[in-house]
């Protein structure tokens, strides 16, 4: 089975350290090798290595954008959205996709987890915030993709 | 020291228990007698609660709305807001305030919570979502007045 | 027949002549008389003209803002949203209303104006975009005040 | 020159005549074929004939839709962009693009058109509201496409 055109959001904060870039990389090839495509909110950290991870398959990386500007879009991303709505492009990323997959994060992951759930969309944690009731938590990228593939059977 | 045209933040469930309904009114009352502009998401549960303390003390409720009707703002909503933008509005709300209040509330209130931390903007929490760091829990409407006062003050 | 709670949008460009001010602040003031409430894109000119005729009489003027600082509200405002969607702002504004009164404008005029036709909304417009089917043109702030009376009767 | 990754919106009404669809049709395969990403609302009419001309030469159609559905995608939109947000969609459509290509439409588009000339994007004009100052008005695909390389050279 392939994921040939699903969405899949791939989220977590800005700024990371590099045992998490390369986790949310990894989680990014692993996904558009499949077919899938991969929407982020287009900037650093998570979001470009998630990104970067797809580029380098030739896979298709969705950038939402909080701002106006095309130039903060990380350079992985094919297709930006300039959507000039802060943090509200976070509501249309999480309504975009299919499945979430949290990688770390701060506050604004926190806040996209809850979105998520409150709209009914399966997300998968991965050294993210813990213990919320209805996250299905994983340990690996490896893990990421089996559990996708789950629910998507 | 009043609150006079302080915007304060009131988030929480759509549909609660008669406990919460009666600890949301209460809260939505004693700040609006102070002064305070209190600001919802205009429907039920929570949102109604807090409109409705601060509507029978002569204040006013401004409900930031999902949808595009205003029959869907509860009848203590003062200035309906009609986004249309679903989820979005949250953002909106959280933006406009100085200061939430969180009471119970689900994934919803969860995310509203996330993106207040964000945002920097002070969260008082009353038996709502726990151990979100950052977050001031308060145990009754008073300590909430007094809370928000010592912010301000 | 009053417009008591009815809710009027007045749009407009942000930095206006000495007799385009004039008209939005009588228009403004005539409205708020009667009970309306005016909602504007809570900037300068058109906008802050009208929150000025509401504010002088003891009305309210909501401010439907693009960005996310209050400070940017003309001082009339007596109920700012701070959207932080830059254009989308006018999205939710022309949503908000019963009745839209455009006043001169420019580009920005032109597109609340095509949305809140869109939208089925009445337009009523004043020294602005001429010859746009649908748009109920009139000269003057009476003659505005006696249209929104006669669609709302 | 090419217009590789170049970001056009080709903007219209959701119902059309078979000449519009053809012309639209048209200006999407042409600009794609070009390498343009051709972003549209995603829906019928002109924004679905743009998108089948650029699937039909293996170009890429990006969907900003109003609702939550991916099924109001027309069948030819590559990227999905599920907004939830009504209208202001339009608003994300345009700040994601470099240049505006308004076919026919109504007042959806008029809007449109008002918000790109806003935000001083260039706009093309192929049977849509006439005497619009700042729109270049053109009268065929071919016109459409080199407009858009005199733009971007």
């Amino acid at each position: 089975m392939d994921l040939k055109n699903k969405r899949i959001g791939i989220i977590g904060a800005g700024i990371t350290d590099k045992k998490t870039y390369e986790l949310a990389y990894k989680v990014g090839k692993l996904l558009a090798e499949k077919g899938a495509i991969i929407y982020t909110g287009g900037l650093g950290g998570v979001m470009e290595a998630a990104s970067k991870g797809a580029f380098e398959v030739g896979g298709i990386a969705v950038g939402i954008l909080p701002g106006h500007k095309v130039e903060d879009a990380n350079p992985y991303v094919k297709i930006p959205i300039l959507t000039d709505m802060g943090h509200a492009r976070n509501v249309i990323l999480v309504r975009s996709v299919e499945i979430v997959v949290a990688i770390a994060g701060g506050y604004g992951t926190l806040s996209e987890i809850g979105l998520a759930l409150k709209m009914w969309k399966p997300v998968i944690g991965l050294n993210t915030w813990e213990n919320i009731p209805g996250v299905h938590y994983v340990n690996s990228s490896e893990e990421v993709l089996s559990k996708i593939l789950e629910f998507l059977s």
